[in-house]
């Protein structure tokens, strides 16, 4: 099962770290990008890309590949369509931030079916083919979707690849996932933007400037376009916990004009951040996926900290 | 000049460091400090500490030691009162993170001619003797205020203890300091504090947590005391630069509520952090200490980004 072929489609940071990462752990990869920048660079690396859509499609197709999309969200429909076209049966997966939005597009394509989508939580402030590394999704935690029509196989697979790129998945449903990463990586974007505009207005601010708002800042430097497009795509549930934000900060806006204590926010932001640093990520060794309400499970143990490190036993396979 | 004792009064993570970096660098150091742990914890070390704080002080007075106060700012004026009383005449600093706070208790105790600010802006989520290092402040911005009063002597002892303890100096007046302290320091805390406190009512937040909430966090494992303390005594200027994100995060939130894109903070954020990145730094090095208007010189030249590298020439030393 593990020597499936991967055909990712989008040789940017993520699905060129992907290529990168699949290709160190003796997997079979081949991929496609739009650009032919991005397909020089990585044939230059002595990987196996093109621009031609169609001929990888077709390869999947016959491979009976595990495609992976990793292109960005407004170009995902297109996308769909070829895939549909040509290779309807392979599995499928992606690497794109946003899973209710995924998943609602690849149902308008009629692919649900084959479909488990997945979002390796790893970054950097830099995009294309060049930023990409094989070791970029070691230890990071990498959502594979346990949503209620969700295949064992199909699931398996991406699970593997997963662990295969060094990560630990974590199990959890799209709509939580939506939820949890509008928290942890859509708000702190738009908070890091925030700080750096107002600095930028501050004579001196730079200059005195050093870790904290090194730190807090970091992530302003990724791409507009990309920031833009997670946050804008994840609206529905980045709202409420901007919001929250926006109601925790406006009560320490009021406690510092009354010259009240600012001891509310304060604590409740370091005790959060402390049991976070202690926050415990037990394996998850118990589950059959295939088995029934694996899916129900898996969720529960996500959702608990629970974090799969080593391949989880499949229904079939256990004979 | 620069072999002028040093008398650090507290001894904890700032304090601590400057004992430290200013022994390594062959300064003679000694140093008071409340808790009888924090004087066993520095002795242990090999340091010169005692816990007699009226003995301290006779010794800066006989030795015309320069003070360097790093106490926390509740303490400040009790500290101040006994200086005043014991060693009036020793030049005088401080690494607190008001500054003009610091100078305006400082004058209530009548030492304002022997005082200069100070600020080296580094520091960790840590606190104590325990946490210090002597390589805390190396290549660190260390503001060394140039309010109208300061004197060009006692300013060339608090230059040299800073670039013996490996920092960057920062010409800065006290309030331009504490807006842009504002700026980069309280709020980033606020922010993360905010953030942390967020993500800790979300369900899956800390399983999915990586990078970015991890760095836009980092900050909120500060000791919650401290953070209260120094965001507290620079209300004043925290508040209007907390409105400013309020404001551009309030504008985000509509935008989002209303489908618009959010172009215009991730813009003008993103542009900020790049210009950040790129921030020149050029060297401070044609000002002469104690020459005609050499307080608004140096104080123009750190506005504009300027650094002290290495001792500017003062005055009477040039004879």
């Amino acid at each position: 099962m593990t020597n499936t072929p991967v055909c990712v489609l989008g040789l940017g940071l993520i699905g060129g770290s992907v290529m990168r990462a699949a290709a160190a752990a003796g997997r079979e990869v081949f991929g496609y990008n739009r650009s032919l920048d991005g397909v020089q660079a990585a044939t230059a690396d002595g990987f196996d890309a093109t621009e031609d859509l169609d001929a990888v499609l077709k390869r999947a197709a016959a491979d009976n590949a595990l495609i992976v999309l990793a292109v960005p969200v407004p170009a995902l429909g297109q996308m769909l369509g070829h895939i549909r076209d040509t290779a309807p049966d392979c599995p499928l997966t992606d690497v794109i931030s946003v899973k209710t939005a995924v998943l609602q597009e690849v149902q308008t394509y009629g692919l649900r079916e084959r479909f488990v989508g997945g979002h390796p939580m790893a970054g950097t402030a830099h995009s294309g083919w060049a930023a990409g590394d094989a070791r970029l999704f070691v230890d990071a935690p990498w959502v594979v979707c346990v949503d209620d029509h969700v295949d064992p196989q199909i699931w398996t697979l991406v699970m593997n690849l997963a662990l295969d790129c060094g990560a630990v998945v974590v199990p959890a449903r799209s709509d939580e996932h939506d939820a949890a990463a509008a928290t942890i990586s859509h708000l702190p974007h738009l908070l890091a933007e925030a700080l750096a505009a107002t600095a930028g207005e501050v004579p001196l601010a730079f200059a005195l400037a050093a870790g904290s708002f090194r730190d807090g800042t970091r992530v302003a430097a990724t791409a507009p376009d990309l920031v833009r497009a997670m946050c804008e795509a994840n609206a529905d549930e980045l709202l409420p916990v901007l919001d929250r934000v926006l109601e925790l900060l406006t009560d320490a806006r009021d406690a510092l004009a009354a010259r009240r204590p600012l001891t509310e926010l304060i604590d409740s932001g370091h005790a959060a951040r402390i049991r976070y640093d202690s926050f415990d990520r037990p394996g998850i060794v118990t589950i059959v996926v295939g088995e029934q309400q694996w899916r129900e499970e898996l969720a529960a143990a996500g959702r608990a900290g629970g974090v799969i490190r080593s391949a989880l036993p499949t229904l079939d396979s256990r004979g």
